[in-house]
């Protein structure tokens, strides 16, 4: 075990030059640790003459990240390209090919691939390893997949979008409204090219099916993760909530039932006091429930260069130690297809409506409410203005069908005004 | 890698109960994440007849736990006897000595042999693990020797003793005083057998010494971890310190200085706000940090069946799986002397001392702080009760041996009843 590992990185944006960076100044230790040192040999990127404040000259330069992936001196790929088709996907395939291994921070790629990647690896021997993908420098991968490996494991949350936390954390200290956080966010750099990838929770989204597939031994189903995302959080939601003792959280859930497996990524009220209701700004957090360990939270940075490479580098060093195990925990031959299931897991729901000040308005909505079958735990009536009066209702345990029900049956009382919203509110 | 991982078990108490609970409910969910069953061959305890709600027909039984880690038909010693000499430490020895791997929960006997043992079993080509024997079911020596080992860590701290944090914050819930605390814990079975491992800060200590062995490549020193427990912690301490926005816990820090390492478990005052403040009853909280990544939280139930053998079962599945390093991340003959540094790091200091009812007396004490070099950040006076009246100060940062200087000369003011108390406020 004393040759080096040899790699090659594909991809040098911040989180790319962080790698190098790691390498560059603390070889000696991470070779001690790893038992070899860890050697670049090639890199690749699109522009080969922008200053990345690392050196490259030691490094072959690939331009094409699929050749890099052929070179016949790498053992490993670590590929920080981003994107679920087109070059990632390609240089992630013909490393597998070529007989190498992976290390990638590519969430949407394995959300949308995972299975068929993890099955052409394992074919040929390979690894694909992705602690970077999930909640940035949190070992969440390595907790769950190894670290919880004697559970049965009961459920999977975490806030892991910082961007999305931002926003709802920045909304209530600064009492802005949703666009004009949002639009201090893009200007921060804060945002994906494409922030619905963040607001609508689908970067989250992606990350929430790989817990749930290495959870609960099943394959990633993204297109099965319900998304919800935080456009539609109003200040008043988050003032309201806070009066009742709750924040809200872009949270994504994975629990087993036996309807199947529910997959969530959706705004729901947790108590303010909780572990994930203190979460602040840009912080992940992830939370594991198992049978055996019962619950266990892992709170760290989720994006950023150094925590991001941090990432990176357990998995390269456990490639050089010789740690090898399937993508997914458990052979992906071995993996099940769960059958989904929406709406499963009952809950308690924040109901918020505007009451029209009528005699006998709030009776009513009361009676539509019972006759789905939902119970109200508590309730508060603020003072009317412009002939109408915010009403906060929480519910016992319900379905979100039977709430549906209620909504859609709302109108008909004639002393609701505009559109409820509904939130759920998850026992952390 | 189909052959079953052999093991035997020394130490039938409620968590090795715990571990064959584990593998006699989860076999075929451990055997298809570990790629091959788990198989219990042997097992060890000092009462063959007691009731430990497990059945143990289909195992062998070994009255000595040597001649247990000397069976040939395995290859993992699970060794959950605790215990810093005598029969763990023998059995331990004689499991490497024959070429058996090791998982074990006891952080006392690592904390005094670690070194020699890991050179041992280094020599002999086999590991030992001991995921249990820190934080309970939290995954820290994992996440630390393996989810870090791209950083040069910085700092790791935590509160590692939850029969500790039980009695702080049940002192402060319920607003009574230590004795009656500790009996209540004596009572509801939280505390060892000998009660100063717990509150002398002598279990947590031996846990501190593991991480910053692992962090920061040093031989494991428990004999320089400077103790302090939490005896002498009043109830009107821990409502002050609240008064200032502070907690008090029993907090572990290891931290490499430029005079060398520091290692202290002693009560001290953190954010009320913060993680480990918000942090109740037995729970347990590791913080990592390191210069990449930055900080990771770990928080979990630091004892328990279920949650110790979860650990265990982490280890043994990590051995199952090939995943073999070195006890302390790095190989035992390339960990170094670290040179023992006692209060090199200055830090803020909480003081209550209690003010004689004299003109200038105010003034004299701040004489006496900034004679040693100490400024005062914040400072409380309450009240005269019976001609004295309690003062609270918040200092900027200072050294311990300036602030003993001080505490020194205050009898010499003649304005100072009793005697002062000071603690740390460690920024979290």
């Amino acid at each position: 075990m004393t040759a080096p590992l040899r790699i090659g990185v594909a991809g040098l944006g911040t989180v790319g030059a962080g790698v190098l960076r790691i390498l560059q100044t603390h070889g000696p230790l991470i070779a001690a640790r790893a038992g070899r040192s860890i050697e670049v040999v090639a890199v690749s990127a699109r522009d080969r003459s922008r200053d990345r404040g690392v050196p490259l000259e030691a490094y072959a330069w690939e331009s094409d990240p699929v050749a890099l992936a052929r070179h016949p001196d790498i053992d490993v790929i670590v590929e920080l390209m981003g994107g679920h088709e087109g070059a990632a996907k390609d240089a992630l395939e013909a490393a597998i090919a070529s007989g190498k291994d992976v290390v990638t921070a590519n969430k949407a790629l394995l959300a949308h691939h995972g299975q068929a990647l993890a099955l052409a690896a394992e074919e040929a021997g390979r690894v694909i390893r992705f602690e970077a993908a999930v909640a940035g420098g949190i070992p969440v991968i390595k907790a769950l997949t190894e670290g919880m490996a004697g559970n049965q494991m009961t459920r999977v949350m975490g806030v892991m979008n910082g961007t999305c936390n931002y926003i709802l954390t920045r909304m209530e200290s600064a009492g802005l409204p949703y666009e004009e956080v949002f639009e201090e966010a893009r200007q921060l750099g804060y945002l994906e090219a494409d922030p619905r990838l963040d607001v609508d929770g689908i970067d989250a989204g992606h990350k929430l099916s790989l817990l749930a597939s290495i959870a609960f031994g099943t394959q990633v189903d993204f297109d099965h993760v319900d998304l919800e995302g935080i456009g539609s959080i109003t200040i008043e939601d988050i003032r309201r909530a806070a009066d009742m003792g709750f924040r809200i959280k872009l949270l994504g859930v994975a629990q087993m039932t036996g309807r199947g497996l529910e997959q969530r990524m959706q705004p729901c009220l947790v108590p303010a006091t909780s572990p994930l209701g203190q979460l602040q700004g840009g912080t992940n957090m992830v939370v594991l429930e198992g049978d055996a360990v019962g619950q266990i939270v892992l709170r760290g940075p989720g994006a950023g260069a150094g925590p991001t490479a941090s990432a990176v580098l357990s998995d390269l060093v456990d490639i050089a130690r010789g740690n090898r195990l399937p993508t997914f925990g458990q052979p992906a031959m071995t993996l099940t297809r769960a059958r989904p299931a929406q709406a499963a897991v009952p809950a308690p729901y924040y109901l918020r409506l505007q009451l029209v000040d009528k005699p006998g308005a709030l009776a009513k909505v009361a009676r539509v409410l019972g006759d789905s079958g939902i119970s109200i735990d508590r309730m508060r009536q603020y003072g009317h203005e412009d002939g109408t009066a915010p009403v906060l209702i929480v519910t016992h345990k319900t379905t979100r069908i039977a709430l549906d029900e209620a909504m859609a049956a709302f109108p008909a009382t004639a002393v609701v005004a505009g559109d409820p919203v509904a939130l759920r509110i998850e026992a952390v």
